[in-house]
Order: C-alpha cells, then structure tokens, then sequence
C-alpha cells in the first residue's frame, strides 16, 4: 500500500534537519530556507530500459537516482539540503518482492544522503513501469551559483576526476565480458560520485560549471551555447583511471573518456593564472581537476589528437529522441 | 531532442517571476523564497493506464498534472509560486506525433499555471512508458500552514464544492455511456479545479485540512489519523452538482460523491461557531462549503444514511498496491 511503502522509505531515510518542519506524511511539506540564501532545484528522472538496465540492484538505482541530482546540484555550487522522490513500481510484482525492492532502493538512497546530509522531505509512490523522479533542492548565496554562462575566451577548460569508467562498464555489459576485476569501472556506472565538494570549492574561482552526463563534447557544448565562445580540447589531456587503461590500454581509453556520459564529473572554465590554484584545492578534495583544454571565441567544441588534428565528432552525447 | 522539448515547453509556458532568478536552461533553477516565508513542497506523479486512460487529450494531461498538485498546495494553505516537470515520452512516436503532443501538454499547464501565476522553473524530458511527475513549491507564513494533524473532537467537518463528478465521469467512459450533455462531469474528471483559494481563506481558521484524491473517507481518514479523532459522517449530507443528480439519481449520485476520488476538493474541519463565517467566505470564493459531518472521540470515518444506520465501507479509496 501507497502509505506504508512511503513509510518504509521515510523510516530507512531519516535525517534530522531543524530547516525541515514539517516532512513526509502530509500533503507537502513545510521548509524554511536559511536566511540570506537562495534556493537551487533541479529534477532528474531514470526509467528502466533507458537509463539503467533490467534487474539493477535496487540499492545501486536508490544510490544512483540521489547522485545524478546531487551532480546537479553541484554543477551550480550549490550545497544540497532536501529531496523529494517520485517511485514508480510495477504492480505485477508479489508484496513481498516490492516490500524487498522498496527497502533496498532506500538504503542506497539513504548511503548517500547522509554523505550529504540530504532530508528526504515528500514523496509518491504508484504503480506503472519501473522508474523515478527526484527533486533536490540545495542553497547557494546570491550571486555565487556557477552557471553555463560566463565562460571568456583564455580560459582554461577543467574536468574533476577521471572520464570514461562509467560508459566502459556499459560496454563490458552490453558485451557480457565484465569480470570481477572490472569492479572499479562498475561502480563507477552504478554508484557515481557526485562531486558537490569540488562545486562548493569552485565558487568564486569558476566562470562557467555543467557536471558532465550525456557525454564530454555534449555538455561542454551546453557551456559555449551559453556562454557564447568556443571550446578547443586535448583527447590526449582527458583524464583516464588506472582501471580503464589498464582494461582496454591507452588509446581505447581515450575514446571512452571522450564518450563519457554518466561519469558526473563538473567540466568548468576558469581563468589560465587560477589553474594552478583550483588543481591544488580540488586534490585536496580528494577528486583532483585537469586541465584539458581552453576557451577560445567561435562556437562550438572541437577535439584535437596529440599531433595536432582536428578529430571527427563522433561523440556527440547521449539524445533520447533524434531527430 | 531533449533540450527542444524543454525549449518548447519553456515557450508556451512563460510566467514572469521576480523570484525566479535563474528558470529552465541550467543544471537547476535559482530561486529566492520571500522573506520570512516558509516554502511548501510537494510531488505527484501521472503514469498512463494507471492514472489516465490512454488516448487522453495532451492538453488536460498538462492541466491536471499541474491541478493535482497545485491541490496539495492549497491543502497546506500554500500560496502557489513554482513547478518542475519531469516527462517521459514514448520514444515510437514520430517526432511531429511527440512535438504535437508536448505543445498540447505545454499548453494545458500553462492555461492552469497562467491562473495561479506558477512558473516552470527546470524538467527533464526522457524516453520511456508515457508519465508525469511534477513537483511544486509554494509559501506559507511559518506556523500557519494547514496539516492534517489538529482536528478536534467537536470540530464540524466540511468539504468545499461538490463530490463525485470525476469518479462518475470515470465510470461513463469505462461503460462507453457518456453522451455529448455529460460535458461538466467529464471536465471535473479531466481538468479540476484545485482550490487554491480556499486554502488560503482556511488559514486560521481549519484545524486541519487535506485534498480529496483517493475518496472522502481514505482522506478524512488521515486526518483523523493524524490528529487522533474519529469522524462522523452524513451520506445525505454530501453536496453533489445539479449535473450528477440528473444524470444518475440522488441516490446513485451519494454512492458517487461518497466514492469521490479525483475531485481535488477540500475536506477540513474547524470549529462549530466559525461554520457559518467559513462558510460565506467560501461562497464568495465560488467553491462554497459544506458541512457534512463532525469529530468525535475514537477512530476512524463512519458514515450514515439519513435514517442514522452506520454504512459498510464499501468504498476505502484507490490504493495502487493492494495487500
């Protein structure tokens, strides 16, 4: 039942927050913004089948529904604070079956909310294909958000971690050849980090922010579109894990990072004098940041190999409807 | 493409908002909550075939993604200020057959948005089983929300317009028996009226309050839940539209307003001596307010007919997973 699912959840989530009034069990719930901030919201939605396959761990999908909010979140500086989650399960399902799934769904939801200090506020569970839609709400002083807009030509073109484990565990799945060796690269796809300490550090220093989900050349292409400039990148720059290269060697490995939607990593633009500033606060984060390549006027974002050339942009990011 | 859909959407559904700082485009939205305002959250969800027939008109699916939870609102006392929209579309469609279908979705969330002044602040498009999640966002002075919790024994117990239209309507397409003079029931079924203005005027005045979305005694049952009361109810009490009643019947016509899921009125209760005052406010309101019943000691919702004999409770509301 619709009620007792939403208090499993609510049980297997909590986190006090004394800015929650009042949280889940009414018709909305009752918040208060600290004073002085501004509010970041942002929606992501999984659906089974398009964005992960049939039979994930249900705690892995709970985890993972949280991190790709958060990376919002993270993308615009902001510190996270509340969540709401639209569950949908399918009702063919036994109780019991729904009961277990619902009750790993919230465990990895909550492993990372409180890694965060995320309240889970509201909620809706239905029946229907298996999917879920969280809100995440986070706070951010008055104009210190980092947004897509604000990238100048001379600036420096970054990335936190690593690119590429995420999209090479989808293809060891397709492929049916992951091993128990490629856990690094699995969970890199199935328990992303969302890099939230890396956007708060990156206030003030930032011109422009996006975390990177449908691919390298896409989202970077979101920041020129907004910005009004054009990006030049280094595929030989692009930083590879020691996982992934030494899975499938150098040169595939650069075609994965290239390609590398669902790692949620920030792709970000700063000025040349302050890169070597943001390495230095981003390591001690624990994530680290490259320097990949740089903002130039034009629109646009192109991809050059080590000698030089111009690469074809076959990674153009994940589209659910081409046209 | 998703960021054409978003872009559309955004078009068609343009609201003006001073505290909306930064709305669809980026990674989320920045917003500013007025000052010593609390913020009311909530989110529901739409799934075809669950809770739409298939073939529905885009355009009341925009409108009553919005209705159900601007309805949540305005059960909180809330006053209405932002939305996001998470929407998954078949990917079978063509891509004219999707474009017609988010501009009439666009549309109908925007005529229902445009009356309430809600701004589409972010969503996310994506392929997948056709449903709806919207979150909104409202505010409230702080300590005057309505809850559920705060009936007391003695309070009367109203409800505001009338029951059952959408519940009947429900059954005239399931049966194939609507006729082209069923045009009112049907509209209350695919474009209600939250009572967002009720709810407002309720503030300081209801002990306690919810919307009707799952059938009156499901939902007076959560407040009686809530507050640790129990609830007397009048069948002949409830009011029923001129429509329903030449339709099918006074008698036929309660077993429907009793049954009333999907409505989206208000059920409340307040004390005995502010009846009457609630009562014209609401009139002049346009909704009105009805008092069918009251709270007593115990638990529960018992209803009866008009000779005082106790009813069977025949109708428990919708639970998606029953157990």
């Amino acid at each position: 039942m619709e009620f007792r699912l939403i208090d499993r959840i609510r049980e297997r989530t909590a986190q006090p927050r004394d800015d929650v009034r009042l949280g889940i069990g009414d018709d909305a719930a009752l918040l208060a913004v600290p004073a002085g901030m501004e509010l970041a919201v942002a929606v992501d939605t999984m659906v089974e089948g398009v964005h992960f396959l049939p039979g994930q761990a249900a705690f892995d999908l709970g985890w993972k529904s949280l991190a790709v909010n958060l990376s919002d979140l993270a993308a615009m500086g902001a510190e996270p604070a509340w969540a709401l989650l639209a569950l949908t399960l399918p009702t063919a399902q036994s109780a019991q079956a729904r009961a277990d799934f619902v009750d790993g769904f919230a465990d990895g939801f909550a492993a990372l909310a409180r890694e965060h200090r995320v309240a889970l506020v509201g909620g809706d569970t239905t029946g229907g294909p298996l999917a879920m839609s969280v809100t995440v709400h986070g706070f951010v002083p008055p104009g210190r958000a980092l947004t897509r807009a604000g990238a100048r030509p001379g600036d420096a073109v970054l990335v936190t971690g690593t690119l590429g484990d995420a999209v090479a565990a989808l293809h060891l799945l397709r492929t049916e050849t992951a091993s128990g060796s490629d856990a690094p690269l699995l969970a890199r796809m199935h328990r992303p980090t969302p890099r939230v300490a890396a956007g708060l550090a990156l206030r003030g220093r930032a011109h422009a922010c996006q975390d990177i989900s449908d691919g390298l050349v896409a989202d970077l292409g979101h920041i020129c579109a907004a910005s009004g400039v054009a990006a030049e990148i280094d595929a030989d720059a692009l930083p590879r894990s020691p996982a992934l290269v030494a899975r499938f060697g150098a040169a595939a490995a650069r075609d994965f990072a290239l390609d590398c939607g669902d790692d949620y990593e920030l792709v970000f633009t700063a000025p040349e004098a302050d890169v070597a500033g943001i390495v230095d606060a981003l390591a001690r984060l624990g994530c680290g940041a490259t320097r990949i390549g740089r903002i130039v006027a034009g629109e646009g974002v192109r991809v050059r190999d080590a000698d030089g050339h111009w690469l074809e942009p076959a990674h153009r990011g994940w589209d659910h409807f081409p046209t």
